[in-house]
Protein backbone atom coordinates (compact mmCIF):
# COMPACT_ATOMS: atom_id res chain seq x y z
CA UNK A 1 0.00 0.00 0.00
CA UNK A 2 0.73 3.57 -0.42
CA UNK A 3 0.88 5.36 2.62
CA UNK A 4 0.48 9.18 3.81
CA UNK A 5 1.83 9.53 7.85
CA UNK A 6 0.90 12.85 8.85
CA UNK A 7 3.18 13.40 11.95
CA UNK A 8 5.27 10.65 11.02
CA UNK A 9 8.46 11.81 12.89
CA UNK A 10 6.99 11.97 16.40
CA UNK A 11 7.21 9.53 19.36
CA UNK A 12 3.95 7.85 17.93
CA UNK A 13 4.57 8.47 14.18
CA UNK A 14 8.05 6.88 14.35
CA UNK A 15 6.80 3.75 15.93
CA UNK A 16 4.06 3.71 13.31
CA UNK A 17 6.40 3.78 10.43
CA UNK A 18 8.30 0.99 12.05
CA UNK A 19 5.77 -1.39 11.80
CA UNK A 20 4.73 -0.30 8.53
CA UNK A 21 7.89 0.62 6.46
CA UNK A 22 9.22 -3.15 4.99
CA UNK A 23 5.39 -3.55 3.41
CA UNK A 24 4.84 -0.51 2.15
CA UNK A 25 5.41 3.01 0.70
CA UNK A 26 5.76 5.10 3.33
CA UNK A 27 5.21 9.11 2.89
CA UNK A 28 6.21 11.12 5.84
CA UNK A 29 4.27 14.47 6.63
CA UNK A 30 5.45 17.14 8.92
CA UNK A 31 5.60 20.31 9.80
CA UNK A 32 8.89 20.71 9.30
CA UNK A 33 10.41 17.51 8.38
CA UNK A 34 9.52 14.65 6.13
CA UNK A 35 8.94 13.59 2.93
CA UNK A 36 6.18 16.76 2.03
CA UNK A 37 4.82 19.74 4.92
CA UNK A 38 1.99 20.06 6.44
CA UNK A 39 -0.12 22.58 8.38
CA UNK A 40 -2.72 20.85 9.76
CA UNK A 41 -4.87 23.87 11.31
CA UNK A 42 -4.89 25.08 7.32
CA UNK A 43 -7.14 24.00 4.93
CA UNK A 44 -4.82 25.31 2.17
CA UNK A 45 -1.84 23.82 3.07
CA UNK A 46 -3.74 20.45 3.27
CA UNK A 47 -5.18 20.68 -0.18
CA UNK A 48 -1.60 21.66 -0.93
CA UNK A 49 -0.08 18.50 0.43
CA UNK A 50 -2.64 16.47 -1.34
CA UNK A 51 -1.98 17.66 -4.38
CA UNK A 52 2.08 16.81 -4.18
CA UNK A 53 1.48 13.76 -2.88
CA UNK A 54 -1.39 12.16 -5.13
CA UNK A 55 -3.31 9.23 -4.51
CA UNK A 56 -2.85 7.00 -1.33
CA UNK A 57 -4.74 3.70 -0.23
CA UNK A 58 -4.11 4.88 3.88
CA UNK A 59 -3.87 8.54 5.65
CA UNK A 60 -2.66 8.07 9.38
CA UNK A 61 -2.31 11.09 11.31
CA UNK A 62 -0.04 11.24 14.54
CA UNK A 63 0.18 14.49 15.43
CA UNK A 64 -2.32 16.99 17.23
CA UNK A 65 -1.66 20.20 19.61
CA UNK A 66 -3.75 21.56 22.53
CA UNK A 67 -3.28 24.10 25.01
CA UNK A 68 -3.75 22.13 28.75
CA UNK A 69 -5.04 24.76 31.38
CA UNK A 70 -7.59 24.40 33.55
CA UNK A 71 -11.07 25.38 32.73
CA UNK A 72 -11.51 27.76 35.81
CA UNK A 73 -8.45 29.89 33.85
CA UNK A 74 -9.41 28.97 30.12
CA UNK A 75 -10.66 31.23 28.05
CA UNK A 76 -12.69 30.73 24.26
CA UNK A 77 -8.85 31.86 22.45
CA UNK A 78 -7.09 29.17 24.63
CA UNK A 79 -9.18 26.47 23.66
CA UNK A 80 -9.40 27.29 19.93
CA UNK A 81 -5.41 25.85 19.83
CA UNK A 82 -7.36 22.60 20.06
CA UNK A 83 -10.15 23.26 18.06
CA UNK A 84 -8.03 24.24 15.00
CA UNK A 85 -5.44 21.67 15.39
CA UNK A 86 -6.05 18.66 17.53
CA UNK A 87 -10.20 18.51 16.15
CA UNK A 88 -10.59 20.49 12.55
CA UNK A 89 -6.86 19.70 11.29
CA UNK A 90 -7.76 16.18 11.63
CA UNK A 91 -11.28 16.14 10.36
CA UNK A 92 -9.94 18.81 7.49
CA UNK A 93 -7.36 15.80 6.55
CA UNK A 94 -10.08 13.28 6.33
CA UNK A 95 -12.34 15.82 4.64
CA UNK A 96 -9.77 16.71 2.19
CA UNK A 97 -7.77 13.36 2.14
CA UNK A 98 -11.16 11.41 1.27
CA UNK A 99 -10.53 12.24 -2.26
CA UNK A 100 -7.09 11.08 -2.91
CA UNK A 101 -7.87 7.88 -0.94
CA UNK A 102 -7.91 4.81 -3.44
CA UNK A 103 -11.20 2.28 -2.91
CA UNK A 104 -10.38 0.42 0.17
CA UNK A 105 -8.72 2.97 1.44
CA UNK A 106 -8.44 4.08 5.38
CA UNK A 107 -8.20 7.03 7.14
CA UNK A 108 -6.63 6.75 10.83
CA UNK A 109 -6.79 9.21 13.57
CA UNK A 110 -5.13 9.91 16.50
CA UNK A 111 -7.82 10.71 20.09
CA UNK A 112 -6.15 10.18 23.23
CA UNK A 113 -6.71 9.04 27.28
CA UNK A 114 -7.71 12.48 28.12
CA UNK A 115 -11.52 12.02 26.94
CA UNK A 116 -11.92 8.64 28.77
CA UNK A 117 -9.98 9.52 32.52
CA UNK A 118 -9.94 13.12 32.52
CA UNK A 119 -6.74 14.74 34.02
CA UNK A 120 -6.48 18.79 35.41
CA UNK A 121 -6.33 21.12 32.64
CA UNK A 122 -7.02 18.63 30.17
CA UNK A 123 -10.68 19.86 29.22
CA UNK A 124 -9.87 21.32 25.80
CA UNK A 125 -7.76 18.11 24.66
CA UNK A 126 -10.43 15.92 26.11
CA UNK A 127 -13.05 18.48 24.10
CA UNK A 128 -11.09 17.67 20.65
CA UNK A 129 -10.56 13.82 20.95
CA UNK A 130 -14.11 13.20 21.81
CA UNK A 131 -15.36 15.13 18.92
CA UNK A 132 -12.51 13.27 16.59
CA UNK A 133 -14.30 10.01 17.99
CA UNK A 134 -17.48 10.59 17.68
CA UNK A 135 -16.97 11.70 14.07
CA UNK A 136 -14.99 8.56 13.08
CA UNK A 137 -17.49 7.00 14.45
CA UNK A 138 -20.46 8.86 12.56
CA UNK A 139 -18.37 9.08 9.42
CA UNK A 140 -17.38 5.43 9.09
CA UNK A 141 -21.41 4.48 8.19
CA UNK A 142 -20.97 7.07 4.85
CA UNK A 143 -18.92 6.56 3.13
CA UNK A 144 -18.54 4.20 0.30
CA UNK A 145 -16.20 1.94 -2.20
CA UNK A 146 -14.42 0.62 1.41
CA UNK A 147 -13.37 3.53 2.45
CA UNK A 148 -12.38 2.99 6.49
CA UNK A 149 -11.97 5.57 8.78
CA UNK A 150 -10.68 4.92 12.51
CA UNK A 151 -8.98 6.16 15.52
CA UNK A 152 -6.36 5.21 17.92
CA UNK A 153 -6.90 6.75 21.30
CA UNK A 154 -3.25 5.89 22.99
CA UNK A 155 -2.86 6.24 27.10
CA UNK A 156 0.27 8.69 28.56
CA UNK A 157 3.66 6.94 26.45
CA UNK A 158 6.19 5.22 28.46
CA UNK A 159 8.75 7.36 26.42
CA UNK A 160 7.21 10.66 27.21
CA UNK A 161 6.28 9.81 30.94
CA UNK A 162 9.01 11.81 32.66
CA UNK A 163 7.79 14.69 31.03
CA UNK A 164 4.01 13.96 31.81
CA UNK A 165 4.01 12.43 35.04
CA UNK A 166 2.93 15.06 37.05
CA UNK A 167 -0.13 15.38 34.73
CA UNK A 168 -1.10 11.64 34.80
CA UNK A 169 -0.81 10.35 38.02
CA UNK A 170 -1.65 6.90 38.80
CA UNK A 171 -2.18 6.28 35.27
CA UNK A 172 0.05 3.33 33.66
CA UNK A 173 2.15 4.55 30.88
CA UNK A 174 1.90 2.22 27.54
CA UNK A 175 5.03 1.97 24.95
CA UNK A 176 4.40 3.10 21.67
CA UNK A 177 5.48 -0.14 20.13
CA UNK A 178 2.43 -1.03 21.24
CA UNK A 179 -0.22 2.19 20.32
CA UNK A 180 1.51 1.43 17.26
CA UNK A 181 -0.10 -2.20 16.87
CA UNK A 182 -3.80 -0.15 16.95
CA UNK A 183 -2.27 2.19 13.89
CA UNK A 184 -1.35 -1.45 11.72
CA UNK A 185 -4.87 -2.84 12.53
CA UNK A 186 -6.67 0.10 11.66
CA UNK A 187 -4.36 0.25 8.20
CA UNK A 188 -4.40 -3.53 7.31
CA UNK A 189 -7.46 -4.96 8.99
CA UNK A 190 -11.32 -4.35 7.98
CA UNK A 191 -12.80 -3.10 10.86
CA UNK A 192 -14.15 0.96 10.44
CA UNK A 193 -15.75 3.16 12.89
CA UNK A 194 -13.88 1.84 15.43
CA UNK A 195 -11.33 3.75 18.28
CA UNK A 196 -8.58 1.79 19.25
CA UNK A 197 -8.32 2.45 23.37
CA UNK A 198 -4.55 1.46 23.92
CA UNK A 199 -4.94 2.09 27.94
CA UNK B 1 -32.21 29.79 41.95
CA UNK B 2 -31.79 32.34 39.62
CA UNK B 3 -31.63 30.06 36.35
CA UNK B 4 -30.47 31.48 32.43
CA UNK B 5 -32.16 29.17 30.30
CA UNK B 6 -30.75 29.30 26.52
CA UNK B 7 -32.76 28.50 23.93
CA UNK B 8 -35.80 28.26 26.36
CA UNK B 9 -38.38 28.85 23.47
CA UNK B 10 -37.26 25.76 21.87
CA UNK B 11 -38.79 22.50 21.86
CA UNK B 12 -36.75 21.01 24.78
CA UNK B 13 -36.55 24.75 25.83
CA UNK B 14 -40.18 24.72 26.31
CA UNK B 15 -40.41 21.59 28.51
CA UNK B 16 -37.59 22.26 31.01
CA UNK B 17 -39.16 25.70 31.59
CA UNK B 18 -42.37 23.88 32.51
CA UNK B 19 -40.16 21.99 34.60
CA UNK B 20 -38.45 24.82 36.42
CA UNK B 21 -40.99 27.76 36.36
CA UNK B 22 -42.68 27.37 39.82
CA UNK B 23 -39.57 26.95 42.15
CA UNK B 24 -37.18 29.55 40.18
CA UNK B 25 -36.56 32.44 38.94
CA UNK B 26 -36.16 31.73 34.87
CA UNK B 27 -34.52 34.13 32.50
CA UNK B 28 -34.93 32.92 29.00
CA UNK B 29 -32.58 33.41 26.13
CA UNK B 30 -33.00 33.02 22.46
CA UNK B 31 -31.54 34.46 19.06
CA UNK B 32 -34.60 36.17 18.29
CA UNK B 33 -36.99 35.57 21.58
CA UNK B 34 -36.92 35.41 25.31
CA UNK B 35 -35.86 38.21 27.82
CA UNK B 36 -32.48 38.62 26.39
CA UNK B 37 -30.79 37.67 23.54
CA UNK B 38 -27.65 36.19 22.31
CA UNK B 39 -26.01 34.55 19.50
CA UNK B 40 -23.60 32.01 21.08
CA UNK B 41 -21.79 31.75 17.88
CA UNK B 42 -20.57 35.02 19.07
CA UNK B 43 -18.17 35.62 22.31
CA UNK B 44 -19.07 39.38 22.27
CA UNK B 45 -22.92 38.47 22.29
CA UNK B 46 -22.34 35.67 25.30
CA UNK B 47 -20.24 38.33 27.09
CA UNK B 48 -23.15 40.84 26.21
CA UNK B 49 -25.70 38.96 27.69
CA UNK B 50 -24.03 37.87 30.83
CA UNK B 51 -23.18 41.73 31.51
CA UNK B 52 -27.27 42.16 31.62
CA UNK B 53 -28.27 39.36 33.52
CA UNK B 54 -25.56 39.00 36.11
CA UNK B 55 -24.87 36.52 38.20
CA UNK B 56 -27.25 32.86 38.37
CA UNK B 57 -27.41 29.82 40.28
CA UNK B 58 -27.69 27.41 36.93
CA UNK B 59 -26.73 28.18 33.07
CA UNK B 60 -29.05 25.67 31.23
CA UNK B 61 -28.33 25.29 27.46
CA UNK B 62 -31.27 23.83 24.95
CA UNK B 63 -30.15 25.03 21.73
CA UNK B 64 -26.91 24.76 18.86
CA UNK B 65 -27.26 24.05 14.92
CA UNK B 66 -25.34 21.83 12.82
CA UNK B 67 -25.28 21.25 9.14
CA UNK B 68 -26.49 17.56 7.79
CA UNK B 69 -24.55 16.28 4.89
CA UNK B 70 -23.24 12.71 3.90
CA UNK B 71 -18.86 13.32 4.99
CA UNK B 72 -18.76 12.61 1.16
CA UNK B 73 -20.41 15.38 0.06
CA UNK B 74 -18.86 17.50 3.29
CA UNK B 75 -16.34 20.25 3.11
CA UNK B 76 -14.18 22.33 5.69
CA UNK B 77 -16.58 25.19 5.41
CA UNK B 78 -19.76 22.96 6.33
CA UNK B 79 -18.15 21.53 9.06
CA UNK B 80 -17.93 24.63 10.72
CA UNK B 81 -21.29 25.29 11.20
CA UNK B 82 -21.57 22.57 14.09
CA UNK B 83 -18.24 24.35 15.42
CA UNK B 84 -19.36 27.44 15.97
CA UNK B 85 -22.96 26.71 17.02
CA UNK B 86 -23.18 23.31 19.00
CA UNK B 87 -19.72 22.20 19.90
CA UNK B 88 -17.89 26.64 20.95
CA UNK B 89 -21.15 28.14 21.37
CA UNK B 90 -21.80 25.65 24.36
CA UNK B 91 -18.49 25.81 25.54
CA UNK B 92 -18.20 29.19 25.40
CA UNK B 93 -21.21 30.24 27.15
CA UNK B 94 -19.29 27.47 29.68
CA UNK B 95 -16.31 29.27 29.70
CA UNK B 96 -17.99 32.93 29.72
CA UNK B 97 -20.66 31.90 32.30
CA UNK B 98 -18.58 30.30 34.53
CA UNK B 99 -17.01 33.88 35.82
CA UNK B 100 -21.22 34.74 36.46
CA UNK B 101 -21.97 31.85 38.39
CA UNK B 102 -22.66 31.65 42.14
CA UNK B 103 -21.01 29.34 44.59
CA UNK B 104 -22.27 25.89 43.80
CA UNK B 105 -23.85 26.80 40.76
CA UNK B 106 -24.13 24.44 37.58
CA UNK B 107 -23.80 24.25 34.08
CA UNK B 108 -26.20 22.33 31.64
CA UNK B 109 -25.19 21.66 27.95
CA UNK B 110 -26.73 19.51 25.14
CA UNK B 111 -25.52 17.14 23.28
CA UNK B 112 -27.47 14.30 21.36
CA UNK B 113 -27.64 10.67 20.15
CA UNK B 114 -26.16 11.42 16.91
CA UNK B 115 -22.62 10.39 18.53
CA UNK B 116 -23.34 7.14 19.89
CA UNK B 117 -25.66 5.91 17.40
CA UNK B 118 -24.98 7.03 14.03
CA UNK B 119 -27.04 8.36 11.01
CA UNK B 120 -26.16 9.40 8.02
CA UNK B 121 -24.86 12.66 7.18
CA UNK B 122 -25.08 12.72 10.87
CA UNK B 123 -21.14 13.22 11.63
CA UNK B 124 -20.61 16.66 12.29
CA UNK B 125 -23.22 17.19 14.66
CA UNK B 126 -21.86 13.95 15.93
CA UNK B 127 -18.40 15.73 16.16
CA UNK B 128 -20.04 18.39 18.23
CA UNK B 129 -22.15 16.29 20.79
CA UNK B 130 -18.86 14.20 21.30
CA UNK B 131 -16.48 17.15 21.74
CA UNK B 132 -18.79 18.83 24.77
CA UNK B 133 -19.86 15.64 26.27
CA UNK B 134 -15.54 15.02 26.44
CA UNK B 135 -15.11 18.51 27.42
CA UNK B 136 -18.05 18.52 30.14
CA UNK B 137 -16.53 14.99 31.53
CA UNK B 138 -13.09 17.04 32.16
CA UNK B 139 -14.07 20.49 32.61
CA UNK B 140 -15.91 18.68 35.64
CA UNK B 141 -12.88 17.76 37.71
CA UNK B 142 -11.45 21.62 37.32
CA UNK B 143 -14.01 23.23 38.78
CA UNK B 144 -13.78 24.66 42.60
CA UNK B 145 -16.80 26.31 44.71
CA UNK B 146 -19.21 23.58 44.70
CA UNK B 147 -19.62 24.71 40.35
CA UNK B 148 -20.99 21.75 38.87
CA UNK B 149 -21.48 20.65 35.09
CA UNK B 150 -23.30 18.04 32.70
CA UNK B 151 -25.07 17.66 29.87
CA UNK B 152 -28.00 15.74 28.42
CA UNK B 153 -28.24 13.90 25.49
CA UNK B 154 -31.46 12.94 23.70
CA UNK B 155 -32.66 11.04 21.66
CA UNK B 156 -35.01 12.36 18.63
CA UNK B 157 -38.30 13.84 19.87
CA UNK B 158 -41.57 12.87 19.71
CA UNK B 159 -42.59 16.31 19.12
CA UNK B 160 -40.54 16.43 16.13
CA UNK B 161 -39.83 13.07 14.76
CA UNK B 162 -42.29 13.72 11.66
CA UNK B 163 -39.82 16.36 10.20
CA UNK B 164 -37.00 13.77 10.97
CA UNK B 165 -38.13 9.91 10.95
CA UNK B 166 -36.13 9.82 7.45
CA UNK B 167 -33.16 10.48 9.07
CA UNK B 168 -33.98 8.14 12.35
CA UNK B 169 -35.15 4.97 11.16
CA UNK B 170 -35.74 2.23 13.59
CA UNK B 171 -35.29 4.91 16.93
CA UNK B 172 -38.16 5.24 19.29
CA UNK B 173 -38.87 8.72 19.97
CA UNK B 174 -38.80 10.02 22.81
CA UNK B 175 -41.17 13.14 24.53
CA UNK B 176 -39.69 16.14 25.46
CA UNK B 177 -40.91 15.99 28.75
CA UNK B 178 -38.95 13.47 29.38
CA UNK B 179 -35.99 14.84 28.49
CA UNK B 180 -36.53 17.95 30.33
CA UNK B 181 -36.39 15.44 33.25
CA UNK B 182 -32.49 15.12 33.11
CA UNK B 183 -32.29 19.01 33.13
CA UNK B 184 -33.87 19.00 36.02
CA UNK B 185 -31.75 16.34 37.51
CA UNK B 186 -28.09 18.23 36.13
CA UNK B 187 -30.16 21.31 37.99
CA UNK B 188 -31.52 20.78 41.10
CA UNK B 189 -29.34 17.44 41.82
CA UNK B 190 -25.45 17.15 43.40
CA UNK B 191 -24.12 15.35 40.32
CA UNK B 192 -21.58 16.50 37.73
CA UNK B 193 -19.14 15.90 35.05
CA UNK B 194 -22.49 13.06 33.32
CA UNK B 195 -24.48 12.69 30.32
CA UNK B 196 -27.82 12.05 30.92
CA UNK B 197 -28.91 10.01 27.86
CA UNK B 198 -32.60 9.88 27.45
CA UNK B 199 -32.46 6.99 25.08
Amino acid sequence: MRILIVGGKGTIGQAVVEKLKDAHELIIAGRTSGDVQVDLTSVDSIEAMFKKVGHVDAIVNASGAAKFQLVEEMTPEDNLVAVQSKLLGQINLALIGQKYLRHDGSITLTTGIMKDDPIPGGASAAMANGGVAAFVKSAAIDFTHGIRINCVSPNVLVESYDNYQDSFKGFVPVPAERVAMAYVKSVEGKQTGQEYQVY
